[in-house]
This record gives C-alpha cells, sequence and structure tokens, in this order.
C-alpha cells in the first residue's frame, strides 16, 4: 500500500461552499443508505447473508418512505426553493445517498478544496476509482469554483486528462478555480491529486446561464 | 463469458454487454437499496417520517452484512474472478446501487447502445441530469465500446460537449463507438440523445493496457 499522504492529516479550512449535513432527520438516513450501499458490494452473493429478506426489508423503508412524500412537482420545488445551495445534488449533497459526500471549501486564493476517500461503489479499475466519477467529481467542482469566483454557469465543454490511476481508500485532493470570465464565458479548472501526485485534470468551458428552477 | 440476449429490458436488440441481473440475491436487495436511495431523496425532511427510525433499520442491515463479509482482499479478488464483464461497477452493475444501471448491447456496425432513465438521484440542474453523471455514463459506455470493438484500454482523455440540457424522466439512448485503433491508442465516440436531439457528445482517447485483476 500507498505511504500515507499529507492530504490525510491537512484540514481544508475556508468557508464551507457545500450543504452542512445534520445529525439526525433525513440525512443521518441518507448516511445508513450510503453503508447498505457499500456493504451490499462487500458482501456479494457468497456470505450466506438473507438477501430476499434484505430486500423485502428495504422495499418496506422504501415504501413507507413513498407513501408519506408529497407530489414530485412540489417536491422539485421544495428542493430548489431559495438562492442558496442545494442538498441533493450526487456529489455533495447530505440528501443523496450517491454522494461520497464531498466537502469543498473556498479558499482565500479564489480556488475551493476538499478531501474526500472513496471506497467499493466508486470502482473502476481493480482498487481504483472509476474514470467517470473523477469526472463527476471534477465537473461539480469547477461548478461550486465558479460560485465561489462569483459567476456561474451552466457545463458546455469538459475535457479530463487521466495521467495516473486514483486510488481507492486513500484521501483525495479535488481542486477547482475559475480562471477567466470572457463576457458569458467562463473558464475553470481542477485536478484530483493522491499522495502529492496528480491524478487527474479537468478544464472547463461554462456558459453563463442558468435552468429556471422549478417553483 | 456467455453474453445471453436480454430483449426484455430494453428495446436495444443485439447481445447484452453487461451483467445479467438477477431475479434474487443480491441482486435483488441492490434493486430495493435503489428505490431506498430515490425514496429519501423524494421524501426529504419535510414529510413526518421516522427518518431516525429508518437510519436505525439501514443501519441493522449494513452492520448485518458486514459481519457476514469476508475481507477486503477476498472480496476484491472475488469481484475480479475470471475474464468476464464484471457485476459491481458504479454505471452498469447489479451489484451497485448507484448505477442506474444501464444495460448495453453491441450491435452488428459496431457500436454499442442502452436505453436508461434516470430519476433524482442524478439530478444536477432544476429536472436535468449532472453534467458529471452524464459523463460517468459516457466514460463507461466507451469502454464497453471498445470491448466490443475488440481493443480496451484505460482512459487517457475524455472530451465532452454538452449541446443541450439532459432530462430527467425520459428515456435516455446512450450509444458508443469505437473509431480507430492507432498502436496502443484508441479512439472511441459517443452520445447521450433525449427525443431524438442530441444531449451530450463524448471522445475519448484509451490506451491500450489494464490495471491487473486482485487475485
Amino acid at each position: 500500500m500507498s505511504i500515507p499522504c499529507d492530504e490525510s492529516t491537512t484540514a481544508v479550512t475556508g468557508p464551507r461552499l457545500v450543504a452542512e449535513p445534520h445529525k439526525d432527520g433525513v440525512d443521518a438516513a441518507v448516511d445508513a443508505a450510503r453503508r447498505v450501499v457499500t456493504a451490499l458490494l462487500r458482501a456479494g452473493d457468497g456470505t450466506g447473508a438473507d438477501m430476499n429478506g434484505i430486500a423485502a426489508r428495504l422495499d418496506a423503508v422504501a415504501d413507507g418512505l413513498t407513501e408519506k412524500a408529497s407530489s414530485m412537482e412540489t417536491r422539485l420545488a421544495e428542493m430548489w426553493r431559495g438562492e442558496g445551495i442545494t442538498r441533493h445534488d450526487p456529489v455533495t449533497g447530505p440528501e443523496n445517498a450517491l454522494a461520497p459526500p464531498l466537502h469543498l471549501h473556498g479558499k482565500e486564493d479564489g480556488s475551493v478544496e476538499g478531501v474526500v476517500t472513496l471506497g467499493l461503489p466508486y470502482q473502476g479499475p481493480p482498487g481504483h476509482v472509476h474514470g467517470g466519477i473523477s469526472a463527476l467529481l471534477l465537473d461539480h467542482t469547477l461548478g461550486v469554483a465558479n460560485h465561489w469566483g462569483g459567476l456561474s454557469g451552466m457545463t458546455a465543454e469538459l475535457t479530463l486528462r487521466y495521467l495516473r490511476p486514483t486510488p481507492l481508500f486513500e484521501p483525495l485532493t479535488v481542486t477547482g478555480r475559475q480562471i477567466s470570465v470572457d463576457g458569458s464565458r467562463i473558464r475553470t479548472v481542477g485536478e484530483i491529486r493522491a499522495g502529492g501526485h496528480v491524478c487527474v485534470t479537468a478544464a472547463g468551458l461554462f456558459i453563463d446561464k442558468q435552468l429556471p428552477r422549478p417553483s
């Protein structure tokens, strides 16, 4: 295994740019759902666990929640209420079990940074992060970097370069920085590092427009 | 590797290039876990559901599975046994609740294609697919297109162009095709279409090498 890297002991400072997770309520249930997703992958079919029984228990949880849910229109409007950061995206969202989640902070030099360790659900090549998961983390981080930089937009183009495999089970540092604004065209870069080495770089072109929030 | 053709799950014909989901065992539990992930996002904190009770029920499922699991080394070796397609990736894997899952089929013209409808967990802009999720689907699809084309590799570079927002809740057609092999350099393209319109295109450079499978 690799030598421990500095990221594991260096806390990222600066204002938090993504939603703060709560210790109870839906965030706690989502945290537990993340544990289930990982545990199912970890177990597979060879453990003798009563998977049909587990399926029934999980279906009962889903059924109970779905019965209580409001209409999709109401829920979408609720998700997007206000102008602030959202809680549901698949990268940072405390309400989304797909999100690792990545906690991004704004730094005084204009960049954003977060540290995350990814487990089995994010695997592509053996023992390493799926290239598309790196793309997902970076696309989102570049978007947050635009927010921190003062002008946000929608992704028009994103180029990823994979310099070396990105390891699972080790702290990854994900960074982003807006580098230029030319009219409505925003250029932003970012990277994922592990153990001091750059694994993936991203360069994005964003356009200063937003889809309307549902109401 | 056996490649059963399952036309019941999608209108796309041609040999299935990704793992076949089973109706019971871990795949059924993972399907139920997907329902939980979606239901938690759908419910949020406003329904009066007993979220701490749900967290406890989910934690109990995770704890039970984790107790029965073999060591990580054993599990990784098991995941990667043989030369065939895997069951755990975050795009097509029937054992991974992060995967929608996307079912890809090989076509006679050399391309691969799958149809998938994405819900709330995959949201980026309001009512639309997260740009990084489109990147994840396309990176994986290009990899499967390389497999179908006869020479696979690791992603070295991936460029995505976002032509229009990709809708949630509507069938998306995801395609990929290997276009050239020059020594170890493989070039592959793909796109995501909705309602006959191209939403996202991808162009990838892959290098003909693989990380060793754990044993």
